[in-house]
């Protein structure tokens, strides 16, 4: 990035920059403590307060977090790499993997707080699922925590006239997931549009994530649609930012 | 989202979801006032410090903001639409037209802060572009500014001895652009790789975008493929989240 500020910027803000660079550089790495206040008082001939300062943009910006009593340290990121395209691939649900295995590798996901529910369709879902007045949504609910640490929070909706009786209304939605469900029912997934934005956490969803302060939730909203254009599902998810790289491979 | 806490959670968090849930409805519009601290003193009978702390867990969450004296806002919040595999089509800059074209509509696009140099690489560009040593990039910054909004920074990167003595290390690409000019050179890029991350803004980069508090940054660098496979431009985003959804469509 350009540096519009060069020498006039204030003293915290170059130590904190001096710092950054050696996080980016690799001098201090993933879980690595970052020189304390003392340290850079000493190193920067500063006070106290600007050399907590400085600490405090790093942790304001999520590289670094503060760990009590033992100091400042570089935010640990090991994040998924979630490959839109290929996870989606008919060959994965199609053949009883889950879509989720495609970004896990060897790492252990478990999947709780599962809610099944009959409910009227919030607005702009009913709009998208195009469903008739009064018609309603079966509504799936989980979290997904990743190696013990939340990383995903997902929220289905689908036309509860359309999945009604099948094995997406129970808790275990059998092998291959909803997807095979629904290819079950002469209704198979086959093209999907995926939304992002991003924005910070509302207390409720940092605290479903465990997430540390100064990091953002990426919010992917997926609709599912059949070869006939018709969706049948619209997934609303929330990711903490710091979990994820999101990858989109396509052509021109 | 599972409401986890119920009745228990503290007051002010209950009156920032009744705000929020206002919002979600359209009962206070973008750019609409929220009731202040006397209104929402009088509504829900509480102290001045939690009529305040509700308004700012709005805040904090980037959902509203403050103007000096005339109380706290809805966030205005007209974003554009980046349609991830649309906008990157050769029939686009084919034809002489910026890939931005597609994403604006009518609205007002400027382009500024444009530097071009030869520098050396960054390690990770240096490896994504398969650079010999010592093989320079070269480097094109710029600023997008939309309706006079700044809501995205890119630096893209490009082999220097691919691109030396063409319109690309000038300030003006010409005619469709880089892309355009990639493919004179029998280097038409005509597959791509996004990578999409999220995190809090630097000071420079918040100063730069002219971003208000409680908004990250979407990361987003894109790879540019010819069809042998050769990698032949990174191109690092930042975008300021409030201004932006990615959308990206693709086949199972």
């Amino acid at each position: 990035m350009v540096n519009t500020g060069g020498d006039r910027r204030p003293k915290y803000q170059r130590i904190a920059d001096t710092l950054r660079e050696g996080i980016r550089s690799g001098e201090y790495g993933p879980g690595d403590r970052l020189p304390g206040e003392n340290d850079l008082m000493v190193t920067h001939g500063v006070a106290r307060m600007t050399a907590r300062q400085a600490l405090s943009v790093l942790r304001d910006e999520g590289v670094a977090e503060a760990r009590k009593g033992a100091g400042v340290f570089v935010r640990e990121f090991r994040p998924l790499r979630r490959r839109g395209v290929q996870r989606l691939a008919q060959r994965q649900w199609g053949n009883g993997r889950s879509i989720w295995s495609a970004d896990i590798e060897n790492r252990s996901l478990e999947v709780d707080r599962i809610t099944v529910a009959d409910e009227a369709a919030p607005d702009g879902v009913a709009a998208v699922l195009s469903l008739a007045d009064e018609e309603t949504v079966c509504v799936r609910r989980r979290r997904f925590v990743l190696d013990g640490k939340p990383v995903l929070l997902a929220t289905s909706y689908l036309p509860a006239s359309l999945v009604a009786g099948t094995a997406i209304t129970q808790e275990d939605t059998g092998k291959g997931g909803t997807y095979a469900r629904l290819a079950e029912l002469g209704c198979e997934p086959v093209h999907f549009r995926e939304e992002i934005r991003s924005r910070m956490p509302s207390k409720d969803e940092a605290s479903q994530l465990s997430m540390s302060a100064g990091t953002p939730v990426i919010l992917v909203c997926r609709t599912a649609f059949t070869d006939e254009g018709r969706p049948v599902e619209v997934n609303e998810m929330t990711l903490d930012a710091a979990s994820y790289i999101l990858e989109y491979d396509f052509d021109a």
